[in-house]
Protein backbone atom coordinates (compact mmCIF):
# COMPACT_ATOMS: atom_id res chain seq x y z
CA UNK A 1 0.00 0.00 0.00
CA UNK A 2 1.29 3.19 -0.98
CA UNK A 3 2.16 5.08 2.40
CA UNK A 4 0.17 8.83 3.00
CA UNK A 5 2.31 11.32 1.81
CA UNK A 6 3.84 13.55 4.96
CA UNK A 7 2.15 16.74 5.85
CA UNK A 8 5.35 18.78 5.11
CA UNK A 9 6.18 17.72 1.66
CA UNK A 10 2.22 18.43 0.47
CA UNK A 11 2.86 21.86 -1.24
CA UNK A 12 5.50 19.29 -3.37
CA UNK A 13 2.40 16.73 -4.26
CA UNK A 14 2.22 17.34 -7.53
CA UNK A 15 5.91 17.11 -8.32
CA UNK A 16 5.45 13.53 -7.58
CA UNK A 17 6.03 10.82 -10.67
CA UNK A 18 7.80 10.89 -13.98
CA UNK A 19 8.28 13.70 -16.41
CA UNK A 20 10.12 14.05 -19.98
CA UNK A 21 10.83 16.75 -22.30
CA UNK A 22 13.51 19.01 -23.77
CA UNK A 23 15.94 21.35 -22.48
CA UNK A 24 18.24 23.78 -23.25
CA UNK A 25 22.11 25.04 -21.63
CA UNK A 26 24.53 27.52 -22.39
CA UNK A 27 27.51 28.68 -20.65
CA UNK A 28 30.27 31.12 -21.07
CA UNK A 29 32.77 27.84 -21.66
CA UNK A 30 30.90 25.72 -23.70
CA UNK A 31 28.74 25.39 -26.93
CA UNK A 32 25.36 25.55 -26.71
CA UNK A 33 23.33 22.37 -26.59
CA UNK A 34 19.95 20.80 -26.66
CA UNK A 35 18.94 17.49 -24.40
CA UNK A 36 15.90 15.34 -23.34
CA UNK A 37 15.56 14.92 -19.89
CA UNK A 38 13.51 12.57 -17.35
CA UNK A 39 13.02 13.12 -13.79
CA UNK A 40 11.31 11.77 -10.94
CA UNK A 41 10.18 12.29 -8.21
CA UNK A 42 8.72 9.63 -5.10
CA UNK A 43 8.24 9.72 -1.41
CA UNK A 44 8.09 6.71 1.26
CA UNK A 45 5.89 8.87 3.78
CA UNK A 46 8.67 10.39 5.38
CA UNK A 47 9.56 14.54 5.30
CA UNK A 48 10.98 14.79 1.56
CA UNK A 49 10.67 13.70 -1.56
CA UNK A 50 13.52 11.13 -3.69
CA UNK A 51 14.54 12.76 -7.20
CA UNK A 52 16.16 11.57 -9.84
CA UNK A 53 16.95 13.37 -13.43
CA UNK A 54 19.00 12.15 -16.29
CA UNK A 55 19.40 13.55 -19.52
CA UNK A 56 20.97 12.66 -23.33
CA UNK A 57 22.49 14.69 -25.97
CA UNK A 58 19.22 15.56 -28.31
CA UNK A 59 22.35 15.60 -31.13
CA UNK A 60 24.24 12.30 -29.93
CA UNK A 61 21.75 10.11 -27.82
CA UNK A 62 24.73 9.50 -25.46
CA UNK A 63 23.89 10.07 -21.70
CA UNK A 64 25.35 13.61 -20.58
CA UNK A 65 23.81 15.10 -16.73
CA UNK A 66 22.57 13.55 -14.62
CA UNK A 67 21.69 14.19 -10.13
CA UNK A 68 20.05 12.47 -7.41
CA UNK A 69 19.07 13.14 -4.38
CA UNK A 70 16.48 14.46 -1.87
CA UNK A 71 13.77 17.59 -1.74
CA UNK A 72 12.95 17.80 2.04
CA UNK A 73 9.96 20.11 3.18
CA UNK A 74 10.83 21.49 6.38
CA UNK A 75 7.52 23.17 7.59
CA UNK A 76 6.49 26.61 6.94
CA UNK A 77 6.90 26.92 3.63
CA UNK A 78 10.89 26.13 3.14
CA UNK A 79 12.56 23.25 1.60
CA UNK A 80 16.06 21.89 1.58
CA UNK A 81 17.83 20.49 -1.23
CA UNK A 82 20.74 17.56 -0.73
CA UNK A 83 22.10 16.32 -4.41
CA UNK A 84 24.68 14.40 -5.84
CA UNK A 85 26.18 14.60 -8.88
CA UNK A 86 28.25 12.04 -11.37
CA UNK A 87 31.19 14.69 -11.88
CA UNK A 88 32.12 14.96 -8.32
CA UNK A 89 29.95 17.66 -7.26
CA UNK A 90 27.26 17.69 -4.00
CA UNK A 91 24.93 20.34 -3.89
CA UNK A 92 22.92 21.59 -0.34
CA UNK A 93 20.37 24.29 -1.57
CA UNK A 94 17.58 25.78 0.82
CA UNK A 95 14.50 27.71 -0.36
CA UNK A 96 10.33 27.86 -0.67
CA UNK A 97 8.06 25.95 -2.38
CA UNK A 98 4.48 27.93 -2.98
CA UNK A 99 1.68 26.36 -3.99
CA UNK A 100 -0.37 27.72 -6.78
CA UNK A 101 -3.95 27.47 -8.55
CA UNK A 102 -2.42 24.01 -10.22
CA UNK A 103 0.68 23.58 -9.18
CA UNK A 104 4.04 25.04 -7.29
CA UNK A 105 7.05 27.01 -7.55
CA UNK A 106 10.00 25.89 -5.91
CA UNK A 107 12.85 28.12 -5.91
CA UNK A 108 16.65 26.87 -4.56
CA UNK A 109 19.47 28.41 -3.82
CA UNK A 110 22.70 26.58 -2.99
CA UNK A 111 24.14 27.07 0.90
CA UNK A 112 27.34 24.65 -0.32
CA UNK A 113 28.74 23.22 -3.26
CA UNK A 114 31.60 20.75 -1.96
CA UNK A 115 33.51 18.64 -4.72
CA UNK A 116 36.02 15.74 -5.16
CA UNK A 117 39.69 16.53 -6.04
CA UNK A 118 39.02 16.17 -9.69
CA UNK A 119 35.27 17.23 -9.52
CA UNK A 120 34.59 20.43 -11.65
CA UNK A 121 34.70 23.64 -9.76
CA UNK A 122 31.24 24.80 -9.14
CA UNK A 123 30.79 27.65 -6.73
CA UNK A 124 26.90 28.72 -6.87
CA UNK A 125 23.69 26.69 -8.38
CA UNK A 126 20.53 28.32 -8.12
CA UNK A 127 17.15 26.96 -9.21
CA UNK A 128 13.50 27.72 -9.80
CA UNK A 129 11.10 25.33 -10.88
CA UNK A 130 7.31 25.13 -11.64
CA UNK A 131 4.86 22.86 -11.93
CA UNK A 132 1.17 24.15 -13.30
CA UNK A 133 -0.78 21.16 -14.29
CA UNK A 134 0.84 18.43 -16.37
CA UNK A 135 3.75 20.99 -17.56
CA UNK A 136 7.19 21.35 -15.61
CA UNK A 137 9.55 24.50 -16.35
CA UNK A 138 12.95 24.84 -14.61
CA UNK A 139 15.79 27.69 -15.13
CA UNK A 140 19.18 26.67 -13.66
CA UNK A 141 21.86 29.51 -12.61
CA UNK A 142 25.25 28.35 -12.32
CA UNK A 143 28.72 29.87 -11.23
CA UNK A 144 31.29 27.51 -12.60
CA UNK A 145 34.78 27.01 -13.58
CA UNK A 146 35.93 30.93 -12.82
CA UNK A 147 32.62 32.34 -14.60
CA UNK A 148 30.32 34.75 -12.50
CA UNK A 149 26.68 33.30 -11.52
CA UNK A 150 24.81 33.07 -14.76
CA UNK A 151 21.73 31.27 -16.69
CA UNK A 152 22.66 27.94 -17.65
CA UNK A 153 19.67 25.59 -18.26
CA UNK A 154 16.25 25.72 -19.34
CA UNK A 155 14.03 22.69 -19.82
CA UNK A 156 10.45 22.26 -19.85
CA UNK A 157 8.51 18.29 -18.90
CA UNK A 158 5.40 16.87 -19.41
CA UNK A 159 4.06 14.88 -17.09
CA UNK A 160 4.05 10.96 -18.34
CA UNK A 161 0.70 9.22 -17.81
CA UNK B 1 22.10 -2.74 -25.79
CA UNK B 2 24.16 -2.44 -22.40
CA UNK B 3 26.81 -0.13 -22.84
CA UNK B 4 30.48 -1.75 -22.15
CA UNK B 5 31.78 -0.77 -18.47
CA UNK B 6 34.08 2.36 -18.58
CA UNK B 7 37.94 1.28 -17.62
CA UNK B 8 38.12 3.50 -14.81
CA UNK B 9 35.50 1.33 -13.06
CA UNK B 10 36.64 -1.83 -14.07
CA UNK B 11 37.56 -2.74 -10.37
CA UNK B 12 34.38 -2.03 -9.24
CA UNK B 13 32.74 -4.50 -12.07
CA UNK B 14 31.70 -6.97 -9.40
CA UNK B 15 29.68 -4.68 -7.71
CA UNK B 16 26.97 -4.38 -10.37
CA UNK B 17 23.76 -5.03 -9.57
CA UNK B 18 21.57 -6.08 -6.45
CA UNK B 19 22.46 -6.93 -2.97
CA UNK B 20 20.19 -7.51 -0.34
CA UNK B 21 20.73 -8.61 3.43
CA UNK B 22 20.71 -7.14 7.01
CA UNK B 23 22.89 -5.07 9.48
CA UNK B 24 23.10 -3.29 12.91
CA UNK B 25 23.84 0.17 13.60
CA UNK B 26 24.83 1.38 17.38
CA UNK B 27 25.93 4.79 18.34
CA UNK B 28 26.59 6.43 22.08
CA UNK B 29 23.27 8.36 21.17
CA UNK B 30 20.81 5.73 20.40
CA UNK B 31 19.40 2.41 21.11
CA UNK B 32 21.38 -0.12 19.12
CA UNK B 33 19.28 -1.79 15.98
CA UNK B 34 19.08 -4.00 13.16
CA UNK B 35 18.00 -3.38 9.46
CA UNK B 36 17.50 -5.01 6.26
CA UNK B 37 18.68 -3.41 3.61
CA UNK B 38 18.67 -3.23 -0.41
CA UNK B 39 21.98 -1.74 -2.62
CA UNK B 40 22.26 -1.36 -6.22
CA UNK B 41 24.69 -0.27 -8.53
CA UNK B 42 24.43 0.33 -11.77
CA UNK B 43 26.34 2.26 -14.79
CA UNK B 44 25.73 3.94 -18.17
CA UNK B 45 29.57 3.32 -19.67
CA UNK B 46 30.95 6.67 -17.91
CA UNK B 47 33.49 6.64 -14.98
CA UNK B 48 31.24 6.50 -12.46
CA UNK B 49 28.71 3.58 -10.62
CA UNK B 50 25.24 4.90 -9.60
CA UNK B 51 24.46 3.94 -6.22
CA UNK B 52 21.36 3.46 -3.75
CA UNK B 53 20.56 1.85 -0.91
CA UNK B 54 17.67 1.49 1.24
CA UNK B 55 16.93 -0.11 4.76
CA UNK B 56 14.27 -0.52 6.64
CA UNK B 57 14.41 -1.53 10.73
CA UNK B 58 13.91 -5.62 11.68
CA UNK B 59 11.69 -4.40 14.43
CA UNK B 60 8.99 -2.41 12.77
CA UNK B 61 9.42 -2.73 9.05
CA UNK B 62 9.55 0.89 8.80
CA UNK B 63 12.13 2.63 6.04
CA UNK B 64 14.99 3.53 8.12
CA UNK B 65 17.92 5.10 5.94
CA UNK B 66 18.49 6.02 2.29
CA UNK B 67 21.62 7.27 0.22
CA UNK B 68 21.99 7.50 -2.75
CA UNK B 69 24.78 9.01 -5.49
CA UNK B 70 27.89 8.29 -7.49
CA UNK B 71 31.18 5.97 -6.64
CA UNK B 72 33.66 7.58 -9.37
CA UNK B 73 36.52 5.51 -10.76
CA UNK B 74 39.75 8.21 -10.93
CA UNK B 75 42.47 5.93 -12.28
CA UNK B 76 45.27 4.23 -10.26
CA UNK B 77 43.00 2.86 -7.58
CA UNK B 78 41.59 5.87 -6.83
CA UNK B 79 37.63 6.09 -6.47
CA UNK B 80 35.76 9.30 -5.45
CA UNK B 81 32.07 8.90 -3.48
CA UNK B 82 29.16 11.93 -3.62
CA UNK B 83 26.38 10.99 -1.81
CA UNK B 84 22.81 12.38 -0.43
CA UNK B 85 21.24 11.83 2.60
CA UNK B 86 17.68 12.57 3.22
CA UNK B 87 18.34 13.57 6.07
CA UNK B 88 20.28 17.01 4.28
CA UNK B 89 23.82 15.59 4.54
CA UNK B 90 25.87 15.91 1.62
CA UNK B 91 29.00 13.19 2.02
CA UNK B 92 31.76 13.78 -0.21
CA UNK B 93 34.55 11.08 -0.09
CA UNK B 94 37.92 9.87 -1.32
CA UNK B 95 39.78 6.61 -1.50
CA UNK B 96 41.08 3.45 -3.18
CA UNK B 97 39.18 0.03 -4.94
CA UNK B 98 41.51 -2.90 -4.64
CA UNK B 99 40.64 -5.93 -6.83
CA UNK B 100 41.22 -9.13 -5.46
CA UNK B 101 40.56 -12.90 -6.46
CA UNK B 102 37.61 -12.87 -5.97
CA UNK B 103 36.13 -9.09 -5.54
CA UNK B 104 36.95 -6.14 -4.56
CA UNK B 105 37.89 -3.88 -1.13
CA UNK B 106 36.76 -0.05 -1.62
CA UNK B 107 37.77 2.03 1.28
CA UNK B 108 36.97 5.52 1.47
CA UNK B 109 37.04 8.46 4.11
CA UNK B 110 34.79 11.27 3.74
CA UNK B 111 36.79 14.85 2.35
CA UNK B 112 33.64 16.81 3.19
CA UNK B 113 30.13 16.22 4.67
CA UNK B 114 27.77 19.15 4.40
CA UNK B 115 24.43 19.89 5.47
CA UNK B 116 21.33 22.12 5.45
CA UNK B 117 20.54 23.93 8.49
CA UNK B 118 17.84 21.49 9.61
CA UNK B 119 20.31 18.45 9.15
CA UNK B 120 22.12 16.05 11.89
CA UNK B 121 25.36 17.43 12.74
CA UNK B 122 27.72 14.78 10.64
CA UNK B 123 31.35 15.39 11.00
CA UNK B 124 33.11 12.59 9.18
CA UNK B 125 32.16 9.19 7.59
CA UNK B 126 34.65 6.35 6.83
CA UNK B 127 33.27 3.57 4.74
CA UNK B 128 34.98 -0.08 3.79
CA UNK B 129 33.26 -2.15 1.29
CA UNK B 130 34.42 -5.74 0.52
CA UNK B 131 32.94 -7.95 -2.41
CA UNK B 132 33.71 -11.38 -2.49
CA UNK B 133 32.12 -13.85 -4.62
CA UNK B 134 28.54 -13.43 -3.96
CA UNK B 135 28.68 -11.62 -0.70
CA UNK B 136 29.04 -8.06 0.24
CA UNK B 137 30.40 -6.52 4.08
CA UNK B 138 30.88 -3.21 4.98
CA UNK B 139 31.73 -1.64 7.79
CA UNK B 140 30.66 2.54 8.40
CA UNK B 141 32.28 4.72 11.22
CA UNK B 142 30.82 7.93 11.31
CA UNK B 143 31.88 11.29 14.23
CA UNK B 144 28.32 12.93 14.61
CA UNK B 145 26.41 14.91 16.97
CA UNK B 146 29.22 15.96 19.14
CA UNK B 147 30.27 12.38 19.71
CA UNK B 148 34.44 10.54 18.60
CA UNK B 149 34.45 9.63 15.41
CA UNK B 150 33.38 5.70 15.83
CA UNK B 151 32.17 2.30 14.19
CA UNK B 152 28.17 2.97 13.47
CA UNK B 153 27.17 0.03 11.09
CA UNK B 154 27.70 -2.78 9.95
CA UNK B 155 26.01 -5.39 7.47
CA UNK B 156 26.21 -8.38 4.90
CA UNK B 157 24.41 -8.66 1.88
CA UNK B 158 23.97 -11.16 -0.85
CA UNK B 159 23.86 -10.63 -4.78
CA UNK B 160 20.19 -10.87 -5.98
CA UNK B 161 19.59 -13.41 -8.88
Amino acid sequence: MEPELHADVAALACLLGSWSGEGEGRYPTIEPFAYREEISFGHNGKPFLAYRQATVRVDTGVPSHAEVGYLRGVGAGRVELVLAHPTGVAEVAEGTAEMTADGVVVRLRSTSVTGTATAKDVRSIERSLTVAGDVLHYDLAMGAVGQPHQHHLHAELHRET
